[in-house]
Order: structure tokens, then sequence, then C-alpha cells
């Protein structure tokens, strides 16, 4: 026998993606999906970007960058944060293949196989993936809808705490849930990190996206008031979601500590570089997209509001008020969410149209979690939101008669 | 204290890379830096790439591409195969972040920490990057110069493998020493592969690129006449080196084994993509360039044949003739070839001119070897060629004065 990795055992399928063949099956019938699965956004990338790939760009080479990152794309980072408050350097930057290899590289810098990081749950369901792949363990701090996904209080995280732990994991805003951490929470976070000489990778993605003039706390604010601890601090970045460019795959790991940034430039040294192009457009935006940025925003608050007018007046579901990003977390009234997020795609029609969800298992550690649960992406403008929204709950009536039916007729043969 | 992974002692610093703040100062006093250090050709990327970044791509959103790569670059890239008479499905092929992320890819899937891989030496350097970073160990079995760089004999390969061995990774053509195995030798290859229950993952990406019409085996020749080692069997491909296209980052881990191949595709979800616009640009080159490899593959053999001409006269080196790809490796008349190599970028000058080179011991895994070779990248026009290997045995001659004199005093003074 060829035996492969037990990596095999371990790396899960996304559960934001493996429903994609039903998905292209359906399409290929001809059925409308809309997509609430995945953080896609349907805002325009930023004029800036693609007048530079259409307009400027005018090599005629495709050249390796350097391994760190094209300086225009490192400066702009750099004044990104400072328009921000924030004093970073280019030396503490190291741009990456989107924000899921500065993850990557951030946890192969930090911890040896079978070493431990703190995660609340539900985590963004790629962790996982990345933990498997990088041979660590996540290890669970459970928050719960009814608390607004917020933190539990410190001694239910420290009680994670063991000689194996090496960091703790966050995603502010965060990623299902929506909860944006309280600046008490954000304390309390690198304040338990200090103290027992633990890292923070604090992933700030959707840090641009919070709504209600809700106060945003990033984790470089403390290195401020605290420089002791600018060493445990590590921030991800990336333009996926900023900027409507998923597909550019340009992101940034980002750290005033000197021997993790020295490590982490040799693991981009040996994967050589960073696609040019978008480094170069993707510098444009950085430097120009500031408003882009406060509409994006509010175009993400107005569907908040639509999606959230809707769920909060349905009775039979469990849901939070998101406060930032573009995801909420739903509890159903239904048994398995991955077998009704499947059903949808498979067997639920209403004029040609069905609506894809991301079943939310996936986004939890702990066995038995989140079995009843989805997250929804609001990513489609308000009017389609209505409709997908609408759709969704009424195929969630039609697919409880049918779970009680399927139920009472198995405890019939049984 | 903070402490952090033990990768920084084994993870190394690119040797290829590494002395480039040293050109980058020689470069702002105003030197000219001929660059034989990197394999960073100066052929132009083909016209049909160009053309589609700058006037076909017409999306207004930079979307997530699916896990796997966009439809049309892997449909392509099975063409391509297909026209050089290998059998590879559409789900064969995973697009990734270059050749590097394939290999990673590879690594992950078949190997637990700690396991080994067999690999000639001299090594293309940055595997020694991917396996610390994926921490296993790399088992090398030197070749040398005097043999062509050629694979040992099957004893030698065979009493490296042990309990933990879990494959076989060759480049082929051969970064950094040029050698072209024979068939003899990758069927030798396989078969130790086939009887040891091993994989071979085979780095093809100069594989367009074989001199004097030199036969060339492909590793997927061998599924056709010996099936039962298919699932043994690993390409690794890259539009780097055959499109001239080193910062587009579009490569491909290519296997018939499933179940390799379903772990793989995880590890590419939890990465959500690849760079979506350079895959539909590559799509074209992968479609419409074999003539375009044929132009390249005859002009790397007129450069090869450039700097053979001068280094086949000079009889204080040892180098052998280049079978294929675009590098060799030289042993200088000097003790430390890294120290030679900074020298040349600190205080070496001709008419405001220098030149760089990767000093070898970075390709070397054994201890003690290579301290007195480089590796040479011969990827700038014949005209520049000239002038630069010239410049370097100017540099040699130079050096070799200079390290008498240093060697000589320190005698005097012990």
């Amino acid at each position: 026998m060829l035996r492969i990795s037990t990596r095999t055992n371990t790396v899960p399928y996304s559960p934001i993606r493996k429903l994609m063949p039903f998905a292209n099956a359906a399409k290929a019938e001809g059925v409308n999906v809309y997509h609430l699965n995945i953080g896609q956004p349907d805002i325009k990338t930023p004029d800036v970007v693609l007048d530079y790939l259409k307009n400027t760009f005018d090599k005629d080479i495709i050249r390796y960058s350097p391994s760190g990152g094209e300086e225009p794309l490192v400066n702009a980072i750099k004044n990104y944060y400072s328009r921000r408050k924030m004093d970073v350097d280019s030396s503490d930057i190291l741009v990456t293949n989107g924000g899921s290899e500065a993850i990557i590289f951030a946890i192969l810098a930090i911890a040896e196989p079978d070493e431990e990081f703190i995660v609340p749950e539900p985590v963004y369901t790629n962790y996982v993936g990345f933990a498997a792949m990088c041979g660590v363990k996540l290890i669970p701090v459970t928050t719960y809808a009814e608390k607004g996904f917020h933190l539990p209080k410190r001694e239910r995280i420290e009680a994670k705490i063991n000689l194996k732990t090496r960091g703790i994991i966050i995603c502010n805003p965060n990623n299902p849930t929506g909860a944006v951490y309280s600046h008490d929470e954000m304390e309390m976070i690198v304040d338990i990190a200090y103290r027992n000489k633990l890292f923070v990778i604090s992933d700030e993605v959707y840090g641009d996206f919070i709504f209600d003039e809700k106060k945003y706390t990033h984790l470089f604010d403390f290195y401020k008031n605290m420089p002791e601890v600018k060493n445990n601090l590590i921030v991800i970045d990336s333009v996926s979601k900023k900027y409507s460019s998923c597909g550019a795959r340009i992101g940034a790991v980002i750290t005033k500590n000197k021997s993790l940034m020295d490590l982490m430039i040799r693991f981009a040294q040996a994967r050589l570089c960073v696609p040019m192009i978008e480094q170069l457009a993707m510098a444009e935006a950085f430097d120009n997209c500031d408003e882009y940025l406060i509409h994006s925003k509010e175009e993400y608050q107005v569907r908040r509001d639509t999606v959230w007018e809707l769920l909060s007046h349905r009775d039979d579901i469990v849901v939070q008020k998101p406060e930032g990003a573009f995801y909420c977390m739903i509890r159903l009234p239904i048994r398995d969410a991955e077998v009704f997020a499947k059903w949808l795609l498979t067997d639920f029609r209403k004029d040609g149209e069905t609506v894809m969800i991301a079943p939310a298992k996936g986004f939890y550690i702990s066995p038995g979690m989140g079995h009843n649960e989805i997250r929804l992406a609001y990513v489609l403008n308000s009017e389609k939101l209505k409709k997908s929204v609408t759709l969704l709950f009424e195929a969630i009536d039609k697919y409880k008669k049918i779970e009680q039916i399927l139920i009472s007729g198995s405890k019939t043969i049984s």
C-alpha cells in the first residue's frame, strides 16, 4: 500500500466550497443560484486597480518580485496604516499570497508540530485547514450567539493555556460571526498573551467594515501604550475584501518582532515571490481608496440592515446582529444544516431559483457543535439579498416538514 | 523569552537572493550588475499573455477562482500534455501558486514530520526551504561534475532508503546542474520507487529546454508501459521559465493518484485560490506557445554554447556542459565562493560593472560541500553573457591573488 500523509484525516474540505459541484449541477440545469455561501463581494474592484491592469501595466516580462514584496506596495501598506495612526515600518511588512499564506507563515514561524493555538469558535474554517497542514492544534474557546459571539471571561481562555500553547488567533471583525471585539476584549487578549508569553495573531482583513460607528480597536493600537508587548503582536491583512479583489491573492503579515520577520522572510524566499502585477495594481488601492472603503462599508451596512430586518422577524431562528464584516451565523430549526444545504442545491427550486449557504459544522472545532447552524455572507445587493433570504425562509419551512416526515417515518420503522 | 519556531535553525536564506542587499547597494552607487545569480530570463513574455492582460481582460471584479484552478487553464495544461503524448486528465491537475506551492503541497500530502525524501545533490536550494518548512528531511545522494551530475548507481540510492523514506524528489532537467537524466536513469528512479512504495516527485519546469536534440524522458512516460506505477508519480510544472513569467506565480501539481489529489485539493481550498488574472492569461500561453518554446530553447542553447565556449577554455575551473535548463555549476579555484560572491558586489568593479553569482554551498545538504562552487544562470543575451563571464574571469584572477595574500598572511600570523 502506497500510504499518504495522515493529514488526510485532519485537513477538512471547505464547508464554503465543498458543495460547489452541486451548485454547478444546478446551474447546468438552468437554475439561478444565489451565493450566500462565500464572501465574494459583488462590489466593483476600485477603478485605480482596474486602470492599472488595463492601461498602466506596460512591462514586457512578468518578472520575479522581491520575496518580501514590491516596494511601492510595501510603502502603500505602510501609509495605509500610518493614516490609521499606526506606526508600521516597511521592514514590519511582508507581502504574502493572500491572508492565507500570511497565517500559514505566522503559524510556521511560531510553533512546532503538535503545539497549540487558542481560537474563539465558531472559527473561520480555513484556519482549521492551515493548522492541519502545519501540524498544529487549534484549541477552541466557544462563543455563543446569545452573547453576541463576544469573548468569554478571561478565566475560560486562560484555562486553555498549557505548556504547548503558543498563541491566540483572533479574527476581528469576526468571520463567521460578525462580532467586533471591544477595546476591553482586545486588551484582555493582549494581556493574556503578554503574561503567558504567547503570540496574538489578529486577522483584521475586515477591519474597514465596522457598522453603527462602533469604535474599532486594531491589535497594533496596543504597542503605543504597551511597548513591551510589541514582539507578541502579529496582524494579518489582505486586499480580498477591502478592495473587492479576492482573486488578486495579495495579503500581508505585519509584525515588529524582528526574529519572527527574519524567519518569515526566509519562508518567502523559498517560495520566491507573490504575483508581480497584482502587487503593483494593489499599491494603487492602498494609496487611493480610503473613500472607496467608506462607501463599501456603507453599502455593507445597508445590506446588513436588509438581512437583519428579515432575520430578526423570524422567531424560529437564532441570530445575532452583526457589528462588522459581512457574515452572520444563523441557528436553524432543523437537524442537519449540511443535508439542508445540499438539498437546497439538489431539490429545492422556486421559480427556477435556489440559494447556496455554508453549513456551519466546519466552523466549529468542538465535536457536535454547529450541526444546525449556517453562515450567511451578505455580499449581494439588497434586492438580491431580500429575494434570496425570502427564498431561504421558504426553503426552511418546506424542509422542516420534510424532516418531520422523515423523523416520524424513521420512528415508525424503528 | 518569547520563543519562536525551531525552523529558525533549519530554514536557510536563499543563496540566490540573500546577497541582494549588496547588489542593491552597488546599483545605488551607479554600478551595472550582471545578474547571473537568478533564473530570471530576459526573454519577452509571450505576446498572447501580455495581450490578454492589456487588451482582453475586461472583468470589473477580480473574483475568487475555483480552488483547483480556472477551467480554461486546467484544460490548456491538459492539452499541452496531450500534445506531448501524455494522457493527463483535468482531474489530474491542480493549479498552484507557482511550482513552489506545488512541491509544498506534494510534500505535505505524502509525509509526516521527520519523514524523509531522497534527493540528488547539488539540489535546487528552495527544496531545502520547503522541506524545513514542512518539517521533513532531505537525504542527499551526491552527484559530481566529473560524471556530468548524472545519477549514481542504484545501490547508492537504495542505501538511503529506510522506514522513514517517503519519496524521491528529482529536478529534470536539473537546476542547478543542467543535467538531463537519461531514460535509463528515469526508469531506475521509477523502479526503485515502485519496489519500495515511494513517491517520485519530478520537477519538470525546465522540460522544454533540452539541448542538442537529446531525448527527454518525462516522468509520465512511464505510466503508459507500467500502469501499476501511476499512483507513485507526481509531476511539478510552472509557467515561470517556460513562458518567461516568473512573476505570474502559476504552477501545477499533476498526479493520477486520486487520494493524494483529494488531499491536495483540500489544501487548495484552505488557501482559496491562485491569482485569477494570471491563470486566464497563462491559459493562452499553454494553448498557443509551442513555437515560442522552440524559439526559447534555441536561444538558450545559443547562450549555453556561448558560456560553454568561454568556460571550457579555462583550465582552473571544473564545469560540465549543461544538457538542459539554463544553469551550470562551476567549481572555482578559490576557497569560499560566498565570500567571493559578496566581494564581487562590494569591491570588484571593472568600468563601473560587476557580476552577481549564486554561491553553491546552499545547493548542498551534505556539510562541507560546495564551498568553492557557484551556480551560474545564463539568462542574459549572448553579448551580455560574454561580457559578464569575461568579467567573472577577471574577478577570479584578481580574487585568487587576494586570497593567496590573505592565506599566506594568516599563515605568517599563526
